[in-house]
């Protein structure tokens, strides 16, 4: 049935057995694929028949399709054109894991960030009213997104007639991690709560039939049906707040989730229309551990098991984490819906009463940080990189300003392969050190991240923590390499006596190495390793560097505001050259060597680079 | 009274009569000293019975009162042994005009953003269940926090039990603008709800008096009456959400308050204590206009007038793009609950259909900014610099990364006088410079942001103009200036010839013709006046300071990732010596005098640290 769908119009007169033929074909696509190149499975799954009710009801790119996260658009992607290049998600040049602009007019924003659909819908929706275009702008959007502040930010601005703008809720009970919080739970009753109603209209019938009831008390009696009119009518959270709201449907019928979003199209307000789907529906092992399967590596189809393992950064943070709470019982963890994710599930389960998975609300989880700060505890949180963006404020207002400290471990710091360009961990460096007090590391190996995190929850300052994802590298070090006493710098012995050295951090090291065992010959190659990056022991890298003619910093981080542009702040004023290797500008998906190499962060670009630099100073 | 009052001790054992006393006295305190002094006047007029009551019923500081924002708590202030210093409210080394740590141990936060005070209170709750302290948590909060994103996100954690944590609704209908938005409707139904829930119990009352109403219906009365008890104790959103809720109470009635918040304390839940205040109460003018009197300089108690007035640059930008808005109907504003504050309240008028007040909602405006500007239109979102740190993800996420255009303006940029450490606008330069597709402008005159503004419009990439609070100034340029073609360096035409070079940007321009002034003899010296600030043009700043020996940058904003850093990077490897005189550290309240001399922002000083680096280059 798939092959015959190259656009969504050719859904529109499909009948029920097509529709479900459909919907089977798609979901043996999203598993072949993701089997094969890693992804976000369980919610796709449960997707597939509420984005083809989605597309036969509306009429995309005329109507916006707005997906919150961008994670959940494989059926939508497959449907508008991508079924055939599918193959290649996630992959350098090939289809990215989220919407994104430059595939596809349906995809109308690069999303990847939770909580920002229904803002952009608003912005959509008052544009459409201000030009005069008439079309629907449709927000498809997680449970777990509505507690998060942006997203409650917008409801509160959607109290506005003819907007013609729906809000498509996909309740399927779980975010990155298992939902939690209070609008969880409300989730949760309102689920519940079709008995309730049924049980109500019961109980208006009789009330009907009660015998007896005399003309003076008709008055009454119509109050009394006014009355419960109210409370079907307006059970909602968000009918209080003014939208309208349809639901619960099922979300593997298509018949009537399109129903209910003919009824949508055709109210006043904006109107929430709730879906609540299966995660990890139609395939065994995601059903059973949808969080597992919500994003995963690559994975045997047959067995459902991942065909890589082994060691990451997340899990041997997570791991030591548990070891120092051990001893120290002033320890809290943190995380906003990313336990599994930053390695601290044995943390929750071996210490609940000081674990908080705060849901998708980075800047609350920060704020939290301060008052168990303030208050004698030592609390850790730990967050995506590209998610800390969300936390500058708190971290200045909350943190900073009040002398607190904080121990911030920062997840997919660096450059992340297949999610892409959302999701590059490039600026938490330059944003962080802006602040007063904040101390920042970023370790290329465990041993460094253990021994920092020991020093961390000790320290009265902010300590920022930035560890990779993926795992440590064993490699050979081309030179001997020594720590100061602090460990905050390895340097390579011959350092001081090298004409060029690479200062560098994390595992750009490697490439470092490599470089410097390719350049015999040219020239003696230092090689200074910052595990301290802010602020950075300018006293001890001008020793270490006080023969040399150029400085070259490898830098796996955003140039501006960069490490590398601190060291050239220093370095003003005197004969050295500094050259900075950094990232100029946003980054795709693919994978890790692709996206290095595309950065050109390999030994034989910093080679040519030094050896141009090299034989320009020669000229001279 | 007042005097009898040294602290919340002496407030226990006061009959009726003595407090409605007190409450007179503390008024007439706050109205003689903000009229002096200006400040927070409206919200802190309608706190004063509210903030007693709080007082009598907990024990601070073992209990824990934090006040949301912390402008409203000039009561608390008074009450906590700082009646005597409150007539130096917010003067240099006076009271702060926040709540602030170094100045009680009844202030537990240095307090100035919105929405962030639930989400330190529930750490501070969880800290006392983890350490086994038995003492309660109090948020005093407005009713424009409440559709502040952090603010949701705090709430949706509050759904554990035995807390002893309370929330302190202060309604009063307003924030800084007329507060807008669902959940401001939603308040506004439940003050009215009052006379409806009068009506239900009577309904109720007569029900049971139905006649005839036989044994075999007996069940189902049971279950309306179930049902109508849902209904009462239920009705709120946030009961909804697992909180408890009691109110509203009237918030001039100190029995009344006391009596929710002692009932408030026995709750196992999260328990949220509603009260309705009149903002201005006591003070005519104030009550007219609270919006006025939300925050204001010096004015004549008398006739209620301020003392000075005049223009300003917030005001000037409101109405240059009234001007701009004419002509191009794209053009749309969006503000942050500032509509006053950042000039747009004829924009307002004018243009309602294109003027949007989102509320204290610094996400949401950027992402709802990126919808509009999407779709064909032209958004300018004004916002406080201090505000945007709440933004830096949206505006990497849902504009940078999208390839949108935005204009961003930013009022009180730079330093900002009484309102100190939370309010300085110094960070927004190092935080949006990183950031891909960012142009910076820092105007000092307003023909200048007028053209900014002019161009702006017309730009594929992001602007932000960074407009500082208060007047342009006027005074004699002691070297003659021209502009580059784009305008966007102002520079003295002695400048190439220089040897020494300021470069400065916005209203420092001021000191550094002050200072060349004064140099003159000590050497020749030349300004550079950078108008676009990111990316600088070196190509014509390098031509600037071509036979400069010292480049000195005189920079109104924190030094890590400033304008400075940039330029030394830029000169890296010359042999000219770049000195950064820019702020270390947060700069607390006061006078504009008194915190530029305590960044040593004055032309004395900067012609004190040039002669000590000419004499040092002599020397070599």
């Amino acid at each position: 049935m798939l092959e015959r769908i190259n656009s969504p119009q050719d859904l529109k007169d499909l009948d029920k057995k097509q529709l479900e033929e459909l919907s089977s074909d798609i979901r043996s696509l999203i598993l072949q694929t993701v089997s094969k190149n890693g992804g976000h499975l369980s919610s796709n799954l449960g997707m597939v028949e509420p984005t083809i009710a989605i597309h036969k009801s509306f009429d995309s790119p005329k109507d916006k399709i707005i997906f919150d996260v961008g994670h959940q658009c494989y059926t939508h992607k497959i449907l508008t054109g991508r079924k055939e290049d599918f193959a290649t998600l996630r992959t350098y040049g090939g289809i990215s894991g989220f919407t994104n602009k430059n595939e596809s007019e349906h995809d109308i924003f690069f999303e990847g960030h939770a909580g920002t659909s229904l803002s952009s819908a608003l912005g959509i929706a008052e544009a459409n009213r201000i030009n005069g275009v008439d079309s629907y702008t449709v927000v498809v959007v997680g449970d777990a997104s509505f507690s998060n502040g942006e997203f409650t930010e917008a409801i509160n601005n959607c109290n506005k007639k003819n907007l013609k703008l729906i809000i498509i809720l996909n309740d399927n009970e779980m975010s990155i991690s298992k939902s939690t919080g209070s609008m969880h739970n409300y989730f949760t009753k309102v689920r519940a709560s079709k008995k309730y109603i049924k049980f109500k209209r019961s109980l208006e019938y009789h009330l009907s039939k009660i015998p007896g009831i005399g003309m003076g008390i008709a008055k009454f009696f119509k109050k009394i049906k006014d009355f419960f009119k109210r409370i079907f009518v307006k059970p909602s959270i968000f009918e209080s707040l003014g939208l309208d709201y349809i639901g619960p449907v099922k979300g593997d019928n298509i018949a009537d989730i399109t129903k209910a979003l003919e009824s949508a199209k055709i109210r006043e307000n904006v109107c929430l229309v709730h879906i609540v789907t299966k995660k990890g529906k139609g395939y065994t092992y995601s059903e059973e551990k949808p969080d597992i399967y919500h994003s995963i590596g690559p994975f045997d189809l047959e067995t459902g098991k991942p065909l890589s393992s082994g060691t990451c950064f997340s899990d041997e943070f997570g791991k030591h984490l548990c070891e120092i709470a051990e001893e120290n019982n002033k320890i809290c963890a943190i995380t906003a819906a990313m336990c599994d994710g930053t390695g601290l599930s044995e943390f929750k389960d071996k210490y609940p009463d000081r674990f908080f998975d705060v849901g998708i609300s980075e800047e609350h989880a920060i704020t939290f940080a301060s008052g168990l700060s303030a208050n004698g505890c030592t609390p850790v949180a730990a967050i995506y990189s590209t998610f800390i963006q969300r936390s500058v404020d708190q971290i200045i207002h909350d943190i900073s300003i009040q002398k607190l400290p904080l121990v911030l471990v920062l997840d997919r710091a660096g450059l992340v392969p297949n999610d892409g360009i959302t999701h590059q961990g490039i600026f938490d460096y330059s944003l962080l050190s802006v602040i007063p007090r904040v101390n920042i590391y970023s370790p290329e190996k465990y041993s460094e991240m253990n021994s920092l995190l020991d020093k961390s929850v000790l320290d009265d300052n902010i300590s920022v923590i930035r560890i990779p994802k993926g795992a440590e590298k064993e490699y050979p070090h081309f030179l001997e390499t020594e720590y100061t006493d602090d460990m905050d710098i390895e340097y390579t012995v011959n350092s001081e006596s090298a004409n060029v050295v690479i200062v560098t951090y994390g595992r750009l090291s490697e490439i470092a190495h490599g470089a410097a065992e390719k350049l015999v010959g040219e020239c003696n190659t230092g090689i200074v390793k910052l595990v301290k990056i802010n602020p950075i022991n300018f006293a001890k890298l001008s020793e270490l560097t006080k023969n040399a003619d150029i400085v070259y910093v490898l830098e796996e981080g955003i140039r501006a505001g960069g490490v590398g542009e601190k060291i050239a702040y220093n370095f003003c004023n005197t004969d050295k050259k500094v050259l900075v290797h950094a990232i100029d500008d946003y980054v795709v998906h693919g994978k890790m060597d692709d996206i290095m190499k595309a950065c050109k962060f390999t030994k034989e670009d910093v080679v040519a680079n030094i050896k141009k630099e090299l034989k320009a100073k020669r000229r001279k």
